[in-house]
């Protein structure tokens, strides 16, 4: 058996969910997931499908097909994936480990279903965590003056362990433009605040200034503009008066790892589709 | 233009979603909303469809074609609504008036689209909060010796008024089965409670007595046994050792009148489905 | 028997408690409530404290007595307010009525503890609402060119009828400065996002624009900063990118309606004290 | 300077609150947070303060003149502690390993300021998760027939590692009454469901069962009476007809370790005290 998972998004059109649904009905394929959603101000189709297929299907001439017969006539964004293909992830940190334990624990305790063949930091600081997980740790120092030195070595080290999605795990540098050209909707970042509130550097600080009664932390996509890429997930925990700003900081890694691994559990499950600086999280 | 609702559950089957959606595209329908999934457990497949039509079709023949061509074959429990047509709500209520007073002032808000033709109670006490928002209040008295004529009377009532589905607004009587079977999946109660934890009398009581750290309400679906019929919709609020039981009492008032209002608000928009006494609820 | 609530901020010193609480057992009260904080960044200290005298002891000597012995020692800024007095609470409404309905609505039902003597509106449109609850409405219009009449108007309204706080149910007018400075910390706004994010106009379309996945509502006390006075209370609800601009909308409406009345409840209940354009909240 | 946290409840009485501060007071002693609660039901009054002294005060001349002083005669049960003493935790664990990868990584990264001199397991399974992180791990087997020989080990190994409390880490054993009895509210259990909802075994196959839309995670300490004793903490989240056992159980990590952490935190921190199979948390 294989399965597949399809992710489209197209200009609305009459006729779409029962066109597609027919080419895998045709190829005797059947669906066990299907979710669409139309976007009227826009007026963009979007559509996640997962399908089963009793032999295995080639991927590629399963693509072919679709192009032809689907993507082509109906102008289609599209993606399909084998089900069963493991991503490899890589995670970037500097200092703070929370994250890094926490991610992982997950992986060791089977909630991650990824490879992990790196973790790139501009510190040696967290070299004996990542070894104590069996994972090689990679010191990528930067400095004021090494920048796109630090970039081509973060680069050839991404392509040399055929990186598919990268992660910052509180990593607390910012991605040079050419990093993310390379990896578009491809690196997740932790921001531990409640996004647009308290973008940039020490949201608990500001949090903690403003008196909000309500702290946060999003995940979302990395882009050239800085904590403005498309979200992905957020949560919140409510605080008070008496919490100072290390409560706040305590407090806030709670909310950091949970929101951080729910994101990139979404991503490896192939659920998130981004346009227009958006996220479709399909569940 | 017309628009219809279509639910569905069947036994699981290859290729049901695709003889849908072209059932509708071969009628020149759209479809703007399918949700399905299955319970693979049980091998159910249930969806959720939403489809216009540019012309005036008939929901009469639309459901004839549907039950010969694709009901009939797949053993399917369906169906269509027209999603312009507007339900008749009953309301019951006893004494407490918080979650009346919001079903009125949201029902004046517009958040409510229904009818509500009548507001049937065992006691006189809320007439005046009826006539203030002008529907019809109807004083059905309950003693222990006159309930098969109570059960009556609500018939005659609910019947007379062509009651589509009622809501037990903190109503603190027992439904009798002759109802229920009148109406099945069609009487909403909220339960204070996060159930099945405290079903039955007082839960604050029970649930101040067991020191819980957290109180909730449930919106369900009225069956013969008592709290236990499908849930639709809960929610919860943090508590602490604070809390007297009448502090628990005001806290949970707030949740009822929330969770009753979103379960109803399901029910309208016809987002819910039974079967197996668990209740599929479509976002 | 009498009850009093004391509120304090002052210089943090040893021995704050002791003496406050002798003060109090030295003239046979007792003390039934104590909550205190030490805001340790700007050495303040802050207390809420309930007691209670079996005799009927007088405010005026007790604050007297307080204000020589304490208060002036210690530069205390400090109110004791009797237990029983009920304020007086003013409605600021345009023509959304949700938040309307529901405060007259949980006024009803005994929620509320207050007198509710006026209704101020900018237009006639909420009239009837008030009528329906016996609530006196006055409609003061408002126009570019009538701006000062309207304030002279609002403050005279609100003298006349003792209104001791008042409460912006959605109005949609900016409060001028001269009310402001008229009732510092005693006017409270719901402004329909999660503060400071999304300030200003239509807080629901900026949050659809960015693609948050969760939306709230916060209550503060209003200053001459649009949305910038001390936080009371926010709160949250999560939504997805299958929500329209007007799903959020109606979304948040219940947000605004349960954020405003938990406000407005710290409120009456003395449970709120502001310094630094923040909200301590007592519990 | 010496810092210590005070803990007590007894019958209430007018006066205590100021007797106590007086006491610490006159021994030039600084309260830096005091939080008290009147169960009136019961008429218990319950206390935390935490308080300085500038010089090396001796605890145990302190806890002296307390029990003369003050203990005695208002009949109190009451602790004090030193701020700075790290207690020594156990942790029992079997073969799940999210909740102690979580706990591990929460030490390492500093959250739990507590000595783990201990893991204790049924199982062979997670030794080297323990060695990992550098922790004497000890293998107590439990069969059918060596019960009482395997509480004999517990006890030797809790005492002659001098442990202070233990957490049963998802531990799938039952905890004989002799080892609850020599650590009363010393050993805390992580229950995977929203008690009382779904005590005893496979919580989340009940809940699938029953249809809730939210599952919960509850930490309490341990009682003779199996998920019935004094709950610490609790937390929730949303599920929905989607999600199968499997994801329920996925999804419930989370809040298993979560909740157990914040159980841990605030048991390490002096925060719980408990009486009448209640925990009084305060914050």
């Amino acid at each position: 058996m294989s399965s597949f998972i399809l992710l489209i998004h197209c200009p609305d059109k009459a006729g779409i969910i029962s066109k597609v649904t027919s080419f895998i009905f045709n190829r005797k394929g059947n669906i066990v997931y299907i979710d669409q959603y139309v976007d009227v101000e826009n007026s963009i189709f979007v559509m996640r499908l997962e399908c089963e297929f009793l032999d295995a299907t080639n991927i590629d001439s399963l693509k072919q097909a679709f192009s032809e017969e689907l993507a082509v006539p109906y102008q289609m964004f599209w993606r399909i994936y084998s089900a069963e293909a493991k991503l490899r992830m890589g995670i970037f940190v500097s200092k703070y480990d929370h994250c890094l334990y926490d991610l992982l624990g997950r992986h060791k305790a089977g909630e991650l279903p990824v490879d992990i063949p790196l973790i790139i930091s501009n510190h040696e600081y967290l070299r004996s965590t990542a070894e104590k997980f069996d994972i090689p740790f990679y010191h990528v120092p930067i400095t004021k003056n090494n920048k796109p030195e630090a970039e081509k070595r973060h680069l050839e080290l991404l392509r040399q362990e055929k990186i598919d999605f990268f992660v910052l795990a509180r990593y607390m540098q910012i991605i040079p433009d050419g990093l993310i050209e390379a990896y578009p909707n491809r690196i997740i970042n932790i921001h531990h605040s409640f996004l647009p509130a308290f973008a940039g550097a020490k949201p608990y600080h500001s949090a903690y200034k403003r008196g909000v009664k309500i702290i946060g932390a999003t995940s979302h996509y990395v882009t050239a503009q800085l904590d403005e890429g498309p979200i992905i997930e957020q949560d919140i925990t409510r605080i008070s008066h008496t919490h100072s700003i290390k409560d706040l900081i305590l407090k806030g890694r709670d909310l950091e790892k949970v929101v951080l691994a729910r994101a990139i559990k979404l991503h490896i499950d192939r659920k998130t589709l981004v346009y227009n600086n958006k996220t479709i999280v399909f569940i």
